[in-house]
């Protein structure tokens, strides 16, 4: 294996599938990046077997010769030493040559790298997926919705489901959803589809989802989505994101939502957002986050925390509409930040079905969004 | 203890003391800022024994009213909690009362917040220095010369004395020198002062070098430093630094610069830095750092670090001279560009006196640095 390459075209792609390395894998050979060069052009690979990432990087783009071939071949280099290194090579042109026992000569300019390489062939083929079952998804929409969605996945390991994120595609719509025990945020989206695509009750890691996101364009454009047996790959320009469909049965979150409600509060999101962000630090003092929120006859709602040792923050914001029964009620707050964060409407809706019920927490202008989180159940409500 | 105060100009002021706090500090009273208000202005002051930062806020700046003092007195706050909370006021005016048992009621737009303060009689004193050792330095200065020696203080406590650096006043020449077992660092520059100041063998820790340098403006201006017993003083506008003068005598290191030289290399400072800093990505792999120069006839340098698991680096640049015996030397590379990448000259001096001897780097343009490294003694040449 023999190449010439432009540095800097070299590096945006070890970039790229750099994200699938993890410093904690057990398997030696996916320590490095595999790299294969063919006439065409060279495709780099790295997983960590949650996640793949393939980058293909051409002969040509836009007509500037970005790499010379002179012999094909393949080898893995250690990931760390390798990406560090590439990133500060002097010269603008790099020459790659392996040579016997995998040991690759790195060349740039006055520097002359020998890496010790290891053999292709312990290198895990990637699965190989049948594309007959396709959707596309704008990039812009799909980094949203992956926003919207993964903080309220499950961090602990005890429920491995509940790490991920439900996707459902159905009659045109597409929906994502993510819960813990306490709370759960979904977000669903038209996407025009001409072929029937069997996306059902398919849960991705939340994290592996956060990691495409990085991966996603700044400038939107479709994103192909390739569902088959235990993977989905998503695909954008010459980039290749492999992750595996988690295990087992999602549980059905449609019976947490209450049917009817005893009281509907509007209220501007960014001003509940800072004054629950306040009350916020001093139950985050008392490591409970918990926070109060009594709704008045005056039609305001008074924000509050307390803490035996710090002291008490107390704060009313108006309602914009207030209706039904009035009540108290305590949350976490941290959870409720969470939520408010991500809704992009200037007013939110919230539903309560008295203090020991769920709260529902909408957008004002839209319902592609809704957001639950289970009150904390104290008796000095 | 009642007044009304700018947000923004009071949160300047907080986030300037609130450096003098220590999460671990023993002494619950030093967990809080202590605020003294006087029909001049307030005081905050917060200290972690080490270093004690006091900030003034006058009742007008530039005619602009910044306080209303109605009721002068003391508190202290805990400065966490008072910290993050004052930032995320919502108006740009802020209430300060403090009632009974130094309850604090902070009011500002619809937010209330009671903080439980403390008893500010429990606070310690700041030193009262008398200021007839008086000097005064451009802060520009003062801050490069705390950055270019700071780095090579000791961060082992087996010596305490060798955690600070070393400032001493001679014939309007101001010189500071940081040293561990293993490198040297050190930086002069003349200060044209009148008086006969009596700044000699001064030890001040480098962390504490570090805040000050954090708290010097970004415009050029006179800092006042003043000396007295075990303190000193750094006074900026209306910010005051206090820190401790260590204990002990602070070894004598000009013996450690040998007193002439057998090889004499001068070489681009950037080229070099790059170049060891490729060779280092190998040795630190290694867990070793040791990278090897080698100086060579045709007037070029090797620099160069192998890894028997990872692999080898090697690299020629151009010398613009060497002069004397030719040799190979290994040092710590991370201690080698420490040095390199404060040195503000485009070429520098490196003198060996053979490969067992101190490494003695000087900048190209200007005698006022020196920087020694030791070798690693290693028998494979």
């Amino acid at each position: 294996m023999k190449l010439n390459i432009l540095k800097d075209v070299f590096n945006e792609a070890i970039q790229h599938v750099s994200k699938a390395i993890s410093s904690r894998t057990t398997i030696p050979i996916l320590t490095g990046i595999k790299i294969d060069v063919e006439p065409t052009g060279i495709t780099l690979t790295a997983s960590d077997t949650e996640i793949s990432i393939q980058s293909f990087i051409p002969i040509e783009i836009d007509g500037t010769e970005i790499v010379q071939v002179m012999t094909p071949g393949s080898v893995v280099l250690p990931a760390k030493f390798f990406i560090e290194m590439t990133r500060k090579l002097p010269s603008s042109d790099v020459t790659l040559e392996v040579k016997e026992n995998f040991i690759t000569w790195i060349r740039s300019g006055s520097a002359e790298i020998q890496i010790v390489g290891l053999d292709p062939e312990e290198y895990p083929l990637l699965p190989q997926l049948e594309e007959n079952n396709v959707m596309t998804i704008s990039s812009d929409l799909l980094k949203s919705m992956i926003r919207q969605t993964t903080f309220a996945v499950s961090t602990s390991e005890t429920s491995p489901i509940l790490t991920g994120v439900l996707w459902n595609f159905q009659q045109e719509r597409l929906k994502m959803i993510a819960c813990d025990r306490l709370r759960m945020a979904s977000r669903e989206a038209q996407i025009a589809i001409g072929d029937a695509v069997d996306l059902q009750n398919i849960v991705i890691a939340g994290k592996s989802l956060n990691e495409l996101s990085k991966l996603l364009p700044d400038h939107n454009m479709g994103i192909e989505i390739v569902v088959a047996n235990n993977q989905v790959l998503f695909k954008m320009d010459r980039i290749s994101f492999y992750t595996r469909i988690l295990d087992g049965a999602y549980p059905d979150t449609s019976k947490l939502i209450p049917q009817s409600f005893q009281t509907e509060l509007t209220v501007d999101t960014r001003k509940l957002a800072d004054s629950i962000d306040r009350a916020y630090l001093l139950s985050r003092e008392e490591k409970t986050n918990i926070v109060k929120m009594t709704l008045k006859e005056d039609q305001t709602v008074e924000i509050s925390s307390s803490s035996s040792e710090l002291g008490k923050v107390t704060e009313n914001i108006e309602a914009h509409q207030l209706s039904g029964d009035l009540l108290s009620i305590s949350f976490n707050s941290k959870y409720m930040l969470d939520a408010l964060k991500i809704i992009d409407s200037e007013h939110i809706q919230i539903c309560f079905r008295g203090s020991m019920q769920p709260i529902i927490i909408k957008p004002g202008d839209h319902g592609n969004m809704l957001h639950l989180i289970m009150p904390y159940r104290t008796t000095n409500g």
